[in-house]
């Protein structure tokens, strides 16, 4: 007899035990064993594993939950992903995919059968063999669980402009402790369910971190009750430690979930949702079941079931202690192999049936394994040009010029819905204001008659947490669409630790061939180091390219746009590539425009030039000196210092070279980008002083040219860590990077010129206290620096 | 007439809202006015201030709460800490601690009249006046808001221990949305009435962010309730507009939160608390008011009030547009100067009267502004000392041992409690156990009879989450107290940007005379990149020195100590400064030790030395190549590879240096500690081949060193992004990083060498395919490679 609290009838019950018994098998297996995989013969310890390396605790309940996952996959026909948040359950993650076939499908050495669960076990946590996490080479996954706390955020992503997608998404009471996760829960303001798939997530309460509770082990049903009725989520508790009784609970829970997701989306897509309205109640799952669950209750006559002693490898000694070693041999025998599988160690055909086939098993899902890379449609970035008449003959704001790019972006992917914009309530300040054109934001709450750009379904997401939009994007990426994150340059050292983990992810990933490429993660830095003057100090760090360029070259490009033609040009590049993450940093605020379209084609697929029109070199001569710039506001000020130099010290002979791709500087061995020692000589020459206007941390470009014969004659100007509030000009003499610097360093460094060069250094000096002057009095910058434009402009014209 | 609800008298209300007033008219005359600062004559363009900066949406909110803060103090007599979190309402700010005096007391020549009240308007986010936010030049503050996140966990590290205090927090509706913030609500189940102080939490809800709505401003009050009871505080509502209602409702609110952590702390510190209870519920506040409450409407047809538009400056060409500024003009008078100041720009007595005097004042307090440091008790190190008979002779865990010196750091501190261990539940994972002889885990919820070391009034706090470590010692140290925040090292690039903005906060509060020192933020970072060999790649991490040093060496420190008593040295060092942040990198690991007490005392005060008993040079000969070493793996590979070198080419003469402190790379100039050119020769010499095995990424040691004349000789080993699940050794393997490839590094790198160590090098070959094949059949080091010990031991051992 079966009923909603109790749907599976005795003999599915007990199947779905058995199931759930060979993962834990399996699992066990894998912390400790070496050889004997079947247990044919007593223990010995030449079959343990001589380091136990793993974390058994949170392993059971991972198992648990993908048993009952695959019951509802099957009985609705579901495309289902499952996100592991205790990703050091990776033993639970790997027994599963093995026991649907998947794994054997992927990595064939590892069949299914005694020598297959001979290596099966040998590999895990094994040199050779395969990490101890939900790795990128665990089949189905795209969520590592190393670093806890991305878990939701990264399943939120997935469902997003996937209508036919169920995430299941396991949370850890642990890592339900972090900021990223408890941000997380406030997803569901965002997931229309017209547009989007849904999430399940199952919050798995074993009350323990590695050595002491938890504080939502510690809250009781009703707590968790309001707290997640608080956050709109509806959840159903299952609650225990009796298999049988759990495994009705389980699947009855799961059943309610399933059947109010479909109602919430079948009454979304049929526009029965109140277009105003909160957000639908969507289901969550609260499982607690003890730490370890069927592993041993004590050991040394220490508590270790439900309690922290469980957390890794509950037995240490198994190898070396004979009593450790039985105790473990009799845990493993506990469940029943016989009842598993058979006598050349396939899983029974009855337990087989109970997973899903083909691609609904959760570990060979195309949404996770990369097999569902949508081509984005992108438009001609030249239809967005900004006119430059000739160099400094244009003003024009790069990022607004940006936003019109991808404003198109958004309206040509309005139908395939694979392209989002994300920013922490920054995307109208950092002036992309254009995509609201296209788009409005998303939101699930309730809009009042006087809000402006919000809807159900919107694409541009906002929400004033870094980590939500960084996980999301990685969520929507790693399962093939598309997108962009635009941040605060400063802030985005928020997620350093999560570019971090998905930039270990891509390198792991591309050594993959079964995981197919996944659009990379894009970053527009704007607001930046240079133009936080208004915000100061806590605003001004450009310190996120170090950070960025410590990650593998493959993974890594680094762009710094001189100006609007050249941003363009490199975003729609960007959106255009795979397994990588791109960083690019440009300005929001007026300023000179230098380049066509044309030329900021040739300039950004080299990666670097000389712009000969803003230097003094003669055909077929050396220049005296070089002025090198990388980033928007050096260049302004780089070329700024070149003007000055050619008023006054009409003799000297000086090259000006931008910079718009970082990694051209490194050596050609250490990036794919790097150029030759031949090529940078050419362009930097041998012998010559260089002086680098540099956006950030100067010793970045010293440590990217250390190698280079010319490095030491390279002298750095960039942020010096030296920011307040004050006007952007200011920002730059304080630092020492502005153009009267700049050619005081030039006078400096060149040859001999010390000696002439006094009237122009003074005249340098004047400038800067008039300008000091000037600007503590009247509280903004000189008008002749306000407006400061090309003066190259007339005698152009004049030659035309 | 009043009443529980009604508090206020008519007369003392309407003296509340004239304070209240007072501070909203001196807030818009920062944002606006560079003269006229009484509106003594209509406002013209001149009187305006060329660029509008400041965030007014927030600030009238703000104000309203300091008003009603001065007068529960003042009732109660009470030590209070203002804690505001949208510290970008910094006009705010200024405002109170400029109405009730402390800041012309700090700042003399913004006196409290006409003149000053000019200075004070014209400075706010001027070039060389004082940042728009509650920066550390804001007296009485010590968050600074313009990151958002960090607000509650700032008050309840300041509140730790400080029973007498309580600190009035107050979170925006924005920056509640962010992880931190939203994990920052379960400080209160680590809050002990009897030994700490109580914590205000003011949710400030006034419905938008800078161009959109906010979630948790769309949340009911139903919601926000059930939200804000589950996680156990006791919300209060005080919700509206009308100011004269708001007064009562928030007088009544302060006046039930004030009684109610009386109440608390009354009966925890009388005993009466039940010890196995659950945490006491304290109350918060919730207020809902309109963003830029009494501010404009409507600008240009334009809902502002109440609506994002009124976030930043609501009228923005009031210096242009003679409506905008007639409509600021109506705005300022509409507060009725008249009824706040006199003749000469006084506030007038009665309103003076309202504020706390002396150091109860929230700008005066000494919890604040850094007159509290108490002295920390710390023991002798040597006490602690791990015997090493000769280098190499003893097997020990470096964090082990500095566990039992932290332990004695608890014991002395116990009455005075004025030090913490903060960890996210690793201190235990990372060998610090010996930390709960003297005291338990930080713990108000439930606690089973089977759970071990928890305890109220514990002072090792550890929580799943890296923000609330980081943000609460922050508020420890910040407000005079002691501590240290143990984490994983890859896991501690979640607060990079934590690291960042508390930087910034020191390095200006450094320069402030009336800012008394503070102690400094030590990490102490353990389980590091070459020891997560069975965590795998995303546990292995060393770029937070990297994102470190980038911040201004006045503030900085990175160590990395060899062995255990260089550990326990630096550690005491470390915890006897102020001012800094410390970061000291070593491994739980057991691992050979090198220095006695004595030596380590020597060694580590200069920073970095030469170890002669390591390497095979001759006095008065210079070595043909120098072996440096950095870390603590690194320093036993190359301790092994010096041997291997000496074994197979016993006529090289090879020097061993060994770096703890690594600024002392730096030049002089760039850092305190940094070495002269002199003395960096000295020990790496100018022109011998210099092989550098550091525990990083290698490019750091380029990045300090390109400036030395020797750098053209330097080869650097590191961490190059190579990690996955393997025993130790084949991670250094990996890496590159190895004895033997150490060695191989160094004949390739003697001149001269190649031709005839080609046995040698053969050997170091053959070894390390001997060990491959040994760990990818065994699972485990080679038995040699797990127990190397240095062999010097007998030599030593004869020489005696």
């Amino acid at each position: 007899m079966t009923d909603a609290a109790h749907p599976l009838d005795a003999a599915e019950a007990a199947l779905i035990d058995r199931y759930w018994r060979a993962a834990n098998y399996l699992s066990v297996g894998q912390i400790y064993l070496l050889d004997n995989p079947l247990l044919r013969v007593p223990l010995e310890a030449a079959h343990i594993k001589p380091r136990l390396l793993g974390h058994w605790g949170t392993t059971p309940g991972l198992n648990f939950i993908y048993a009952h996952l695959n019951r509802v996959i099957r009985a609705r026909d579901l495309d289902m992903l499952y996100i592991c948040g205790p990703g050091h359950g990776g033993p639970g993650m790997v027994a599963n995919t093995y026991l649907e076939g998947s794994y054997s499908e992927i990595y064939p050495e590892i069949a299914e059968n005694e020598a297959g669960m001979k290596r099966l076990f040998r590999q895990f946590s094994f040199p050779g063999g395969i990490p101890s996490h939900a790795a990128p080479e665990t089949p189905g996954s795209i969520h590592e669980g190393g670093e806890l706390g991305y878990a939701l955020v990264h399943a939120y992503g997935a469902a997003f402009d996937n209508p036919d997608l169920v995430v299941a998404c396991v949370v850890g009471d642990g890592e339900a402790e972090t900021g990223p996760l408890a941000a997380s829960w406030h997803g569901n303001k965002f997931l229309d369910p017209r547009h989007d798939g849904a999430v399940l997530p199952i919050l798995h309460l074993n009350g323990y971190k590695i050595a002491g509770p938890t504080i939502f082990g510690r809250m009781d049903d009703a707590a968790l009750r309001q707290f997640f009725e608080a956050l709109g989520h509806d959840p159903l508790f299952v609650c225990g430690d009796d298999p049988l009784v759990m495994h009705q609970a389980m699947a009855a829970a799961m059943d309610q979930a399933l059947t109010a997701i479909a109602a919430i989306q079948a009454a979304a897509r049929a526009g029965q949702a109140a277009p105003a309205a909160a957000p639908p109640r969507w289901p969550m799952i609260v499982l607690r079941s003890p730490k370890g669950w069927t592993g041993p209750k004590q050991v040394d006559g220490k508590r270790v079931e439900g309690f922290w002693r469980a957390h890794q490898v509950p037995i240490a000694a198994a190898r070396e202690n004979a009593d450790h070693r039985a105790l473990l041999e009799s845990w493993m025998r506990g469940y029943r192999i016989e009842e598993l599988f058979d006598g050349e160690g396939r899983l029974l055909p009855e337990l087989r049936a109970l997973a899903p086939v083909g691609g609904k098993r959760m570990g060979a899902s195309l949404y996770a394994n990369g097999g569902r890379r949508a081509p984005l449609d992108r438009p001609d970035w030249r239809a967005f040009e900004v006119a430059v008449p000739h160099p400094g003959g244009a003003v024009a704001e790069a990022t607004r010029a940006a936003g019109a790019y991808l404003a198109e972006l958004l309206r040509r992917s309005e139908a395939a819905r694979n392209f989002r914009v994300m920013g922490p309530d920054e995307t109208a300040s950092n002036r992309l204001s254009a995509v609201f054109d296209v788009s409005d934001r998303a939101w699930m709450e309730r809009i009042e008659p006087y809000d402006e750009g919000l809807a159900r379904g919107g694409r541009v997401m906002e929400v004033l947490s870094e980590h939500l939009c960084q996980g999301w994007l990685e969520g929507y990426t790693l399962t093939g669409r598309h997108g962009l994150f635009n941040c605060y340059e400063a802030f985005v050292h928020i997620v350093d630790s999560m570019f971090n983990q998905h930039a270990k992810w891509l390198k792991v990933s591309r050594a993959l061939d079964w995981r197919r490429p996944v659009p990379s993660l894009t970053y527009l830095l704007s607001s930046h180091v240079w133009r936080q003057d208004h915000n100061g100090f806590s605003h001004q760090d450009p310190g996120f390219i170090d950070h960025v360029v410590n990650k593998k070259a493959d993974i890594v490009r680094v762009y710094l746009p001189p100006d609007a033609n050249c941003l363009l040009r490199t975003l729609d590049h960007c959106l255009g590539t795979h397994d990588r993450i791109n960083v690019i940093v440009a300005g929001k605020q007026p300023a000179p425009q230098w380049l066509t379209a044309e030329q900021a084609e040739i300039h950004c697929a080299a990666g670097l030039g000389i712009w000969h029109w803003a230097g003094s070199e003669q055909p077929g001569e050396a220049p005296d000196l070089v002025l090198a710039c990388c980033g928007d506001v050096p260049t302004l000020e780089t070329i700024a210092a070149a003007d000055l130099l050619r008023q006054h010290l009409p003799d000297l002979r000086v090259r000006v070279v931008n910079v718009v791709d970082l990694m051209t500087l490194q050596p050609r061995e250490e990036h794919p980008h790097g150029l030759t020692d031949a090529d940078f000589e050419a362009i930097f020459t041998r012998t010559r002083p260089i002086l680098f206007a540099y956006h950030g941390y100067p010793w970045l470009i010293h440590r990217l040219t250390y190698r280079r014969a010319s490095h030491a004659n390279l002298h750095v100007r960039g942020f010096k860590e030296e920011g307040t509030t004050t006007t952007p000009f200011d920002m730059v003499v304080r630092n020492d990077l502005d153009r009267y610097h700049l050619a005081m360093d030039a006078i400096a460094r060149v040859p001999g010129l010390a000696d002439t060069a006094g009237p122009a250094r003074q005249a340098f000096r004047d400038a800067l206290i008039a300008h000091h002057d000037y600007v503590t009095t009247h509280g903004e910058d000189m008008p002749e620096i306000r407006d400061w434009s090309w003066p190259y402009q007339t005698a152009a014209d004049a030659g035309d």
